[in-house]
């Protein structure tokens, strides 16, 4: 089994316009990508960080496309409280478990100068201090039960845009800080039965959002018991894998059954007449999709964004000899770019930048490379005479520049944008299966496999390995000893019985083990 | 001089959908409306509220269009942390003055679980306490710091939308609580000149923007030197006058000179070579808005909602006597709803919903009354023979129903709110017009004016007076007394030499005194 490469790699010269490579040294070339990408910068706030106009730029796209699917789904957005009193936090006990750890904590509400510096005034401390959320079931489930009265009021379909605050002790950027970004959706039902429906049916959204927006293939199932959401009777998730074989939970979706009704109190009066708790949900994806992004796509050369969140779709460059053509290139681009914007691509006008910066052409490639946007468009006098444009795809770096009439290549804009999607995803889904051994069978070969460390990393071979577990505490064991985790129960299930490769115990059930971020 | 009320009030029968009304009691008038509306609630966090969806829905249409404009006038997004640490907030000394006083302060990062209760873990103390910020300027100004080099980097346009926190000891719901969200704009440039263009830029934005989708008129004009932004050495505001005659600040945009540069040291290198500090501004507008909509056009049947910010424009009512009609008049009611939306009205597709929910007709119709959608249409079995929809503005309420054939009331719908959005920024203006007093011109007058407390509501005759101010010290004093402030000096001024309204001294300059929320 060998692992593909991406062809530009394969094909280029040797020298690389990010340094490391991914080869080199993975976790340090992911660094340099977000910095050559210039998506966002760790703060000089510990473990925060900054997302720049073009890391922002895509994630405000996500969260266009995203809630377009809520909305249509009749969800409805609201926001709820960042504070979050310690009270509210430990009524579910599970819950309290598993976050009770790292978080921000408001003890204080006025700042007084002494001696020259800001202190925080004792006089001024909470009576109960508040958390800063790390997630917002507990608020929510507050306002549920005030506002659910009866089944009609059910479902009841909410989700927020916001902030949390998860204090991490390891922070890396984009994928693990301080602070980050996302939705939470928070849904109350009737039956399990909706429960269960809802939580597939977000889990199922996610997938194909991925899919068709990120050219992210996922792995989608169940998690095991053990990795469940703390509260939650059963947590759905997506795994996708990065290019070092390690995997990345892209997306969850939690069925919390009646934990979180029954310790807040959100009942409703049912079809029958009688008091009953809500069965509640919750589902998010963050801003850790922007380092996915990079993990999947990018190159030695930088970032790859996929067409349909990227912040700019096409960049047109005047390519100027003299000072005097400068003013007609530059309008003949802008009337380009003006007949771009009027056509339509994934539901929205094409995003199209004319860069007309008094640097040299070179640096302007290289830097909208390392960005990576799909299309770049060379434009000079020449051109105009000749009608015609110079066009570069960033997923074929290798096949470098191409001439095509102008006519033709404002026929193809939208065609070529859907190519490079076609083409980034057919490639990460060759590398994710590559990297997918499916013939381990025993504890041996399993050890032997993951203990390779060094090919745990592009150039290696270590990624997913699909077997049978038992579940069974020795298996949790030997897992924590090599440092792999159950990513997931896949939804697709051969129901054989079988031997667990961990404990060679019975087992039917198939799970994908991997290292993690 | 006589205050313009709305003829709905003028003309509708005693009772009221909501009670108080607006002339017994205008502060509980206002908790009404926004519980009636069921735009937000107070939550169980002190001072922290919860933006429910008729309210969000709301506010997500103000940022689209808020934020296309910064588009179009080249501001980026993006997003920097919540946490500021006090030393970077020290910096700025008239900003700390002018902010330190109630805020938010995070002095641990872990619970542990003691005796049975959560509390902070002693041995997780900040070394410095970080606030939860109430403004950006100085995080923000650290990122410009490191990434403004030359006068090429300028302008540095950019935008965040987030969530602030100023510890609030008298919330108010929607105007004043101790979480709230807004657009904060931060800029760098290379001169002041430069500077101040975009300060003026983003208020008439401002302006416009209330006027074209919130139907509000404001007053626009510069703050007096006392009443500036913390560190700026310019603000300019919007202010609006509310139904009570009271003031409320819609928006700011401030210039704040080089007082962030120097403090923090953003410098670049100019054109001519040399170390230059850049000129700073800021700008924003919040959730208060949502509260401004109600108090400018609620009325006592409850939330009136302009056209371009309704989260639904038309509601669709199937009207039932039998239940064997109810399929029918439904698939009629949403084959109707697919046509309207098929039009667009302020560059966005109509935003139409169907009620179909099994409730009276009368309680789903002051349901919608309340909230204030523009048009309320009801349609039957009878009507679909007849070919007719029951149509009903929010705004015409008194006028009752109008029964229009289905072709003409499809041609008239994005007209009608047209003609709805003019009628209420109409009816706004006047009542400004009318209850500003420009024949103030002595003390006595003043504060026989201002002096009638009970006059200062819906039913009064006081609100703005424009007159001539010296702002000498002594008038500061009498103004605060009173209880009044200069809300700002409108950009029109007549120049005219003439004397103090409070201090008789010569004075120059026309401001706007008001009582203020």
């Amino acid at each position: 089994m060998t692992s593909v490469q991406p062809k530009a790699q394969a094909q280029k010269a040797p020298k690389n316009a990010v340094s490391p490579t991914r080869a080199e040294n993975y976790a340090e070339w992911y660094q340099q990508v977000v910095r050559a990408a210039d998506m966002a910068e760790m703060s000089g706030v510990r473990g925060c960080m900054v997302i720049k106009p073009w890391g922002y730029g895509a994630w405000e796209l996500m969260q266009w496309e995203i809630d377009r699917r809520l909305k249509e789904t009749n969800h409805e957005n609201c926001y709820f409280p960042i504070f979050i009193p310690i009270s509210y936090f430990q009524r579910e006990a599970q819950h309290v478990e598993g976050f009770a750890k790292e978080m921000a904590i408001v003890t204080h509400h006025r700042l007084r100068m002494k001696d020259g510096a800001l202190k925080p005034d004792p006089e001024s401390e909470l009576e109960e201090p508040l958390i800063v959320r790390p997630t917002s079931e507990t608020v929510i489930g507050e306002a549920m039960a005030k506002w659910i009265k009866s089944y009609r009021d059910l479902p009841l379909l909410t989700n927020q845009w916001a902030n949390v605050v998860r204090w991490e002790m390891r922070p890396r950027i984009l994928l693990r800080t301080a602070e980050f970004l996302w939705q939470e959706g928070h849904t109350a039902h009737e039956t399990q039965e909706d429960a269960m429906r809802e939580t597939r049916l977000i889990l199922d959204m996610y997938k194909d959002f991925l899919s068709s927006h990120l050219a992210m293939p996922v792995i989608p199932g169940e998690k095991a018991p053990h990795e469940r959401f703390p509260g939650a009777d059963n947590s759905l998730t997506i795994e996708a894998m990065m290019q070092d074989g390690r995997a990345l939970q892209a997306g969850t979706s939690h069925y919390l059954g009646q934990n979180f009704a029954k310790a807040i109190g959100i009942q409703f009066q049912s079809r029958t007449g009688a008091q009953e708790y809500v069965h509640t949900t919750s589902w998010a994806v963050t801003t850790r999709l922007l380092g996915a992004l990079i993990m999947v796509h990018g190159d030695d050369d930088g970032m790859k964004m996929p067409p349909r969140v990227a912040p700019q779709q096409i960049v047109i460059a005047p390519v100027l000899r003299e000072d005097s053509d400068k003013q007609q290139v530059v309008e003949y681009c802008e009337r380009l770019k003006a007949e771009l914007k009027g056509q339509m691509y994934g539901g929205q006008p094409l995003r199209v930048r004319v860069d007309a910066r008094d640097i040299s052409g070179a640096d302007k490639k290289w830097e909208w490379i390392k960005k990576g946007v799909p299309l770049y468009v060379e434009i000079g006098p020449r051109d105009i005479q000749d009608n015609k444009v110079c066009l570069m795809r960033r997923d074929q770096l290798a096949q470098g520049k191409r001439f095509l009439p102008r006519e033709e290549f404002l026929n193809l804009a939208t065609q070529e944008l859907g190519a490079i999607h076609a083409a980034m995803h057919e490639q990460a889904e060759a590398f994710q299966k590559s990297r997918t051994r499916t013939d381990i069978k025993t504890l041996a070969e399993f050890e032997a496999y993951f203990g390779k460390d060094e090919e745990n990393s592009f150039g290696g071979s270590v990624g997913f390995v699909r077997a049978k577990w038992s579940g069974d505490k020795a298996s949790l064991k030997l897992l924590d000893k090599h440092g792999v985790t159950v990513r997931c129960i896949p939804f697709d299930q051969d129901g054989k019985e079988g031997k667990c490769v961990l404990t060679g115990s019975s087992a039917t059930v198939d799970v994908i083990f991997a290292r993690a971020y």
